[in-house]
């Protein structure tokens, strides 16, 4: 509902959740209205008796529940058709307060509440002198709608769409919010903000916020404006922007991963052009190169084959390592990986290799290979007949699960780079 | 965290969800403080502008902010290790309001902050009047612990754990609250519900609850007692009976995983004897099982090579599985699963081979073969130079993602119950 209400201009004030006792929803109610237009209530209309939501919303209101005899012959009429005769238990869920209004639940026994809350002056708080008093908001007179929806998602959701929505659109007054997510991969937060420097002053418009998650700092832009039109211009010219200020390293926006951006990158022309192939060589992080890569519908037409090789044995019997390369490097080496992706570009005809090896912890570290250090290759045509390399090595912070999650994403980020035909900006 | 601290016997007040702006987080924090013991803040202790929850903090608690000095020297030694200067947007991460304690962050740069918020009947709001009021929560003293943790998932989770929980267990007072959750892979939780019978009696003390979450059926075991001593005892003997309804269904409790089971049965004498080896040779999965085995810290003792046979030419070149057999039967089909199986044992040299083949869709199902459709292999050695396998195919439902992970933790299971010498219950 939030991403929903967002969407078309609505700012969410709050969300909260409650115990489903009545003194809670009755307080939660209280609390919420004031600082509201709408207040959108979810769950506590089915017909057992921990369902409290209609009880708690006439008290609020300060009058009695009527039954809505529209709604009793509705259900009756459902269950008809059920050939079952309707419980008597249902019999409450065509209670609503007095002088509220039903909504149709298109899909459930359980009527929608739509009421409106008035506080005049009388009503308002008169104590301004505690701190603990959320006096901003309840010095005013006001009047909030309350949309009281059911919880089953399918219920509510159509709920939502026919009788809240609507509403909203209508009272939005003009304003139009829009809301896009720029996903970087490979600096810190604190960098990628100093690189924005003043798009991210609070006061802006679009504004920028920067959220972590897996590794990925991501820019929040929204933009709020009169119209469609000058929120759109404003959100695509503060997008640039962000692009200007970190170039390449933004990878894609909103639902954009990146082995999505990858699939695009390596298959631009599905099904008119052929794609061009990667293959994977993987000790440290153990196949969540492969995992990650093929979690795209369609890869194997850019993803023929893997291999997964842990030990130093296997590293020398099937890719093919020296073993004298491994014995003089160590098997957490440049040279190693090397050698890694070439051999499995060849053995898997594929037109990248990628390899990577690394120390995943949380033991295995040395002085000079320390937990979390990751040695990655990316293998390629330079000319016919002429492979090269690109070689990195980069020491990833927190525990194995970290360290083999973020290796994955910069491998990724590595063939990323290449195929913009953009160095690696680290 | 509402989860766990439901588990010990904790009470959930509310839950609030607030936008990023200092009024914003100060209110909510007044709001709810009077209505609980502890107040758990997650998010807002980022480096940048639009982080302001110790701020908000402060201003509730009425003092200012100060450094950690502490802190600041862990986060210099941080950035030390990583190569990298510290940032000077990040010396905010280690101010902490006055007089409150700062909490350490074992996997990020955000301090956590631990502050005790009390208001006396001076402070109390006055106008019982108002049917607006919140005032059966702030017509008296009380005292709030207030514990501030990272919005970031991972590093919420530590400090959660750490911090918070042993904080809140300490408080439950008199009555012992042990809680043990058991888990299954392979049965629906209806099946699993029908085994358990009586044993899920809601009134029942130690109670059982099952839970769903990535294809594990998990039962949530309750002992509430007034001492440890009886908590244990009944605790162990409702385990019991839940072990013998369900048998070798249940692989393990708490924390375990199925890659963490299996490591204890490939290495069950670690550093005195060898461990007993896995290849995988993986399809539709792309790596997921190989992945899965080396999450596992020392998994390389049993794990030495994978195979990700994703195309039919690279199952055929590098796995040595038959063109012939791969045409007449197709590559989702047990024959090409038994081949997979087997080849990857005797390349990869290890006692046992598992092989992945199936439809992880969207597309490319059929009416004979459709998406969910995944056929699995398991090799081992029957007798000296006599390899035999255990053949399944299952449908599993649900969308690539799912149907992927479900097809990984079965190809586990399938090890598991041959570790076990047991038959395999479906």
């Amino acid at each position: 509902m939030s991403k929903q209400l967002s969407a078309i201009g609505c700012d969410i004030a709050a969300h909260m959740t409650v115990p489903d006792g009545q003194a809670e929803i009755e307080q939660a109610i209280r609390y919420l209205a004031p600082q509201c237009d709408a207040l959108i209530v979810s769950g506590g209309l089915g017909p057992t008796e921990d369902d409290l939501t209609r009880q708690a919303l006439a008290a609020v209101l300060g009058v009695e529940l009527e039954l809505s005899e529209e709604w009793l012959q509705a259900m009756l009429a459902f269950f008809q058709k059920l050939n079952r005769p309707m419980p008597e238990k249902n019999r409450i869920q065509a209670m609503i307060p007095k002088g509220a209004k039903m909504l149709f639940n298109t899909c459930g026994t359980a009527a929608g509440i739509r009421a409106t809350l008035r506080k005049d002056e009388g009503g308002r708080m008169k104590d301004e002198s505690s701190s603990l008093h959320p006096s901003s908001f309840s010095l005013q007179p006001y009047s909030t709608e309350i949309f009281v929806v059911p919880g089953v998602p399918k219920e509510m959701k159509a709920m939502f769409n026919n009788d809240v929505l609507p509403w909203v659109k209508e009272r939005s007054g003009g304003a139009v919010i829009l809301q896009r997510t720029l996903h970087t991969f490979g600096m810190g937060e604190s960098t990628v903000a100093e690189k924005l420097g003043p798009l991210m002053d609070r006061k802006r418009n679009p504004s920028v916020g920067t959220t972590v998650s897996g590794g990925l700092v991501s820019l929040r832009v929204n933009a709020r404006f009169p119209s469609f039109e000058q929120a759109e211009a404003q959100m695509e010219s503060t997008t640039d922007a962000c692009k200007k200020a970190l170039g390449d390293l933004i990878f894609g926006q909103d639902e954009d991963t990146l082995p999505k951006v990858l699939a695009l990158l390596l298959n631009p022309h599905a099904g008119v052009q052929k794609a061009r192939t990667v293959t994977t060589a993987e000790s440290c992080t153990g196949g969540l190169v492969a995992k990650l890569l093929t979690d795209i519908p369609g890869s194997s037409e850019y993803f023929k084959m893997g291999f997964i090789t842990y030990s130093n044995k296997m590293k020398y019997e099937r890719l093919g390592v020296s073993e004298q390369i491994i014995n003089t490097y160590g098997a957490v080496s440049e040279p190693v990986v090397d050698a890694m992706a070439r051999n499995a570009k060849r053995l898997a005809k594929a037109d990248f290799g990628i390899a990577i090896s690394g120390v995943a912890g949380p033991t295995g570290g040395s002085a000079t290979k320390p937990v979390g250090m990751v040695c990655f290759a990316l293998a390629y045509d330079k000319a016919k007949d002429d492979v090269a390399t690109t070689l990195r090595t980069f020491t990833f912070p927190g525990d194995r699960e970290m360290i083999r999650d973020r290796a994955a994403k910069m491998a990724l980020t590595m063939l990323r780079f290449h195929l913009l035909g953009q160095p690696l900006p680290f």
